[in-house]
């Protein structure tokens, strides 16, 4: 294990995709929004990319110098083009879009479509809830996941997220894949060489498995809650996929189909009278009893808040798979090496 | 066990609610509500609501002949007013409000306040899918589930609801509560002398139970999926409970607070070009292998369309306890019982 400053991965990053050609504003905007994925504790969607996207701009999925564009827009709607170029900034332009039509229209929505990875969706609805919004936001993804009592890897892992704004309080944060788990902490598994828990995954003939190398033979990954992550993961295809026109299931065309919508609050009620609600909720979810064996309980977004905290004091913990990969990415562009705790 | 064909048992229900002081338009409404989610297989949502209903007239909880008004429009939104009148036309109105929100703005979004029972969110989000919108609902409600790792009943079972029209496929029908299961759907089990699975239901401690009469013993229903199903249960909160301003958690002041929105897909892309991809989407889930142990996959609803086809041929099965319940009321008001098959 290797250990990081936040800064530092922010500083490494930056330097890497601006040596494959990324403008700097673009280059410094996507690595902090990685880098605040592993401060928030979702390692799968942090630095661990940076190989990654350097990887699909020497293929040419990625191409690091467009901008995303308003290619239309109508009431209180708006299509983004990400123009393949990096996803943080067009998926960040949607629900930029999305807030400003909510000004006007009271609910804003947006689609951004041809975008590569936009990373944690939490990013983008976060910034609705700052802006005094409720931020909702999901989106589509390539398959690896089986449709409830199926075995074929037809759908995407799906992320939906929804954050809400409090007062006093913390904020609601609901941020997370339709699937019980993901390809990426599948990953964190097998280097620790530890079994997957129960129901998270499959075999090819839809037996169940603890194994994390499942994806590589065959398996395929499980909608959380059955039935009902299932119906949920395919509101996912078809906003995300079916909405967005890039397609559904095993013929998405997109690398994520993206739906960010804000909901201006004070089109229904006075924002303080809203957060005085939100706040009391969460006080009362907070100071409520927890069951046999837990000792606490949590708001969403709690896990993510305390991991910002542990983080930012003790760095961010890079495995040797990790490191050695963006040493190597490091080794090519002649950057310097990000330098460990 | 009673069969009894739906006509009937709408005929019986609207004679009910007419004899206890409610307009015939609003009676027959909320009768063919009741009975279609008998028709689904949503018992609990069906004709076993008929005496709850009429003892809430008695105790002045529902005032029969209250029509809902519009009682704010501003942009792409709106609030109902239910006037405390039976639930359903108020969240029926309050769906209409945001399709017609959606044709001018894309998206329409419409709150209902002060309502009764809204019964089954799908009757509202299936409207948005027959006038070619994408339909989401969800309705906040009283008390009776525990926050995830917690054994307090602080939550409602909040349900949530997503309907997305296809071509020449069945459309998809999302609808359920947050909560793996529903006091009702105990109530079933209970009838029939039998245990609940494990993972639905818990103690006043928070321990595993199989006991259908647990809530009665002081413990609580489970959210679906975990930390997942809970977080999307506290969406229910924030938009059914603090955004309608009729309070969260215990102190929930309404009966459904209710949020229902209806996304214009013309706004984003072409009608037909939607519906290939959700047509694909579904011929595809349909198609796909099932796993071992499953003869095939379904998508979201189809247990719904199965149960009407084989109740509208069949009748609808009431049990003794709701057959009973029935003829009470009916004797009350001298109306004939339901004729039986």
């Amino acid at each position: 294990m290797h250990r990081v400053k936040a800064v530092e991965l922010q500083r490494f990053s930056t330097k890497i995709f601006e040596a494959a050609g990324t403008p700097s504003d673009i280059a410094m905007t996507v690595s902090r929004m990685l880098v605040r994925a592993n401060l928030c504790g979702v390692d799968s969607h942090g630095v661990r990319r940076i190989p990654e996207y350097v990887e699909r701009i020497d293929t040419g999925q990625y191409k690091p110098k467009e901008r995303p564009k308003i290619l239309r827009q109508k009431g209180g709607t708006g299509i983004i083009d990400g123009r393949w170029g990096f996803g943080q900034p067009a998926a960040m332009m949607a629900m930029e879009l999305a807030i400003k039509k909510a000004r006007t229209h009271g609910v804003g929505t947006a689609l951004a479509i041809r975008t590569n990875h936009i990373g944690r969706v939490a990013d983008y609805t976060e910034l609705a809830a700052e802006n005094r919004m409720i931020g909702f936001g999901l989106t589509n993804c390539g398959p690896g996941v089986a449709p409830w009592q199926g075995r074929d890897r037809l759908l995407g892992t799906n992320p939906i997220s929804f954050a809400v704004p409090a007062g006093k309080e913390d904020g609601l944060l609901v941020d997370y894949a339709t699937s019980v788990s993901s390809a990426g902490k599948l990953e964190v598994f097998k280097t620790k060489g530890k079994e997957v828990p129960i129901g998270w995954v499959q075999d090819k003939a839809g037996n169940d498995s603890t194994d994390p190398n499942i994806l590589a033979k065959g398996g395929s990954l499980r909608t959380f809650g059955g039935y009902k992550g299932y119906g949920l993961n395919l509101v996912v295809e078809s906003l995300g996929g079916a909405l967005t026109g890039e397609g559904v299931a095993d013929e998405f065309k997109g690398q994520n189909g993206t739906f960010m919508q804000a909901i201006n609050i004070e089109f229904f009620i006075p924002f303080r009278e809203f957060t005085k609600g939100v706040d009391q909720l969460v006080k009362k979810m907070r100071g409520s009893s927890p069951a046999v064996g837990y000792s606490e309980v949590l708001i969403p977004g709690d896990p993510e808040r305390r991991a910002v905290v542990e983080r930012s004091a003790q760095g961010i913990e890079l495995n040797d798979v990790v490191w050695g990969s963006l040493k190597k990415v490091a080794t090519r562009f002649q950057i310097e090496d990000p330098v460990a705790l």
